[in-house]
């Protein structure tokens, strides 16, 4: 089969195409053909057997998407996003490639296979940014979503051109609502959420982390692990199953980040977790307050998506995946 | 004040031109100018006293809006739109006006007034086509959304864009989701929705009808006389009230069309009842099945909205406003 990723270079894409080449198949059928895309050229994954195609492309661009897809692949995962921070700060570009780069995907699928015979499954990543306003601490599946940032609003307008293209015949869609990731690799990027991973990532190499927020902020986090096992689920399961709701909310798991410091302490020592400093931020403090601190996730789990029940399996996750299984 | 209507040449359009003109003033402000546009020339609203400028023009046309915009209306009321069943036929024209030509208003606004002090009201017409899927037979005000047509994922995501806008201090939003207006004047249009008008207002005027669905399929609706006092009130309401959720539901009445066809009877007789004949389009009722049957509208009532409470009412509201008092 043919896959392509849209967003390759970024931590998710990367690990799943690493995940793809390593499995070498993917619901039964072998990977022949992986299309990277993202702004700047991604990486091929190491080890992989079959034909990598690597591209750097503006995903906003008329004409980039309908390129993309004339090779018609069987399954485009579609995680190409500018984060939260970043489409608050430049409302411009958050629409363009969020609202805009979605839209152009979904029309150039249409463009190139209505009447035709092909009809990919496309795999969305969306947010739990989709939720915002005034929501009960566990948010039900059926409750409204009034998204209090551009990035969710984006966020949801791609869903529900995902979910009317869908009803449309023109793919099979799946949009995943990721919980927030951590821990996060790398470095600090501009999400609002990048501390969450910051204050587990840095003390565990060793290095002062800052914590923008009080220690009873509460979050609905996931592991890079599980979230690359929620992207490879969504790909192969039974699509009729979805029915009119082809959005999901992600499994994941409710935190305060004084549990995050606790389990890190528990992991890691007093000395690693003395490593986080406080120093507050209202801005980021304003921006976190409106997130949703745990979703019922129960119509995802009854489709067999799963993710951790404790943080300290996501910390030990990070240190398995991130560091060898090593810790200082 | 200077009001800027689209989709002036409509029917709740029209009526709300005329409106204005009457009252001359709005929300104790004098109605000095008319700013009337749509895809065709809008007629000036007879007796208005101040200055009326009718123009057509194409909402999706870059700089259109820029144009629109230039004279910085105080109040603009976005009535524009392509119906249900045109947006289902056309999909790309349907995402052309109904999104393209939300967002582009928008972004007029946006770049007219960011930094200028110029913040007007915007008055969105959304609709009831934003409920769909599975849904209680009331539906909560905090029901998730999942549209089922691309009529109603337009609305929505014409909703979600006026909420993110107001959000960041450009503009004041109020986002209005009407009930289906009946009895709508004049002839049956592309809506699947004009049956329900047609069974009424034909009859009325001695013509036989078609009611294309059965009698115990169940809808939410108001008069256009509410619809245009629910725009009128949505322009002139206290904003703060609305919180982070600039769109409401609107009161309506939710009743069977076998209650249209005995309220018809109550007021008009045996013999004007008797001119609807049935003749069932599967189309339209697969449509209409899915289409929502009451709402809780709370919110919305709390606010000042105010509908009819008996179908008779909207039966007289036609005959007073469109038939001038008479019957047959």
């Amino acid at each position: 089969m043919r896959i392509l990723i849209l967003g390759a270079a970024g931590m998710l894409g990367r690990k799943l195409a690493e995940r793809l080449a390593h499995d070498g198949q993917l619901g039964g059928q072998s990977v022949d053909t992986l299309d990277l895309v993202d702004v700047i050229t991604p990486a091929a994954p190491a080890g992989f057997k079959g034909e990598a195609n690597c591209q750097a492309g503006d995903l906003s661009e008329p004409g980039t998407m309908a390129a993309m897809v004339r090779s018609r692949p069987d399954l485009i995962f579609h995680l190409a996003a500018i984060v939260s921070g970043e489409a608050e700060a430049d409302l411009e570009k958050g629409y363009r490639i969020n609202l805009d780069g979605t839209r152009l995907l979904l029309d150039a699928i249409r463009l190139e296979g209505e009447g035709k015979g092909w009809k990919p499954r496309v795999v969305f990543s969306s947010s739990l940014a989709v939720f915002g306003g005034s929501f009960p601490a566990v948010i039900p599946e059926e409750y409204v979503l009034t998204p209090q940032t551009s990035y969710g609003t984006q966020k949801l307008m791609g869903e529900l051109l995902l979910a009317d293209y869908a009803r449309r015949g023109f793919l099979e869609g799946v949009g995943i609502r990721l919980p927030t990731i951590c821990v996060r690799p790398g470095k600090p990027n501009r999400a609002a959420s990048s501390f969450f991973s910051g204050i587990i990532r840095e003390p565990l190499a060793g290095q002062e982390a800052i914590l923008p927020v009080g220690e009873d902020v509460r979050h609905w986090m996931t592991s890079p692990r599980s979230a690359i096992g929620f992207l490879i689920h969504a790909a192969t399961l039974d699509i009729a199953l979805l029915g009119d709701r082809p959005n999901l909310s992600m499994p994941g798991l409710s935190v305060t980040v004084g549990e995050q410091i606790a389990a890190l302490r528990e992991v890691a020592g007093d000395r690693v977790a003395g490593l986080i400093r406080q120093e507050r931020d209202p801005v980021i403090e304003r921006i976190v307050a409106g997130w949703a601190q745990a979703l019922d996730a129960s119509r995802a789990e009854a489709l067999g998506f799963t993710a951790e029940k404790h943080f300290t399996d996501i910390v030990w996750a990070h240190i398995e995946d991130e560091l060898g299984g090593r810790i200082g």
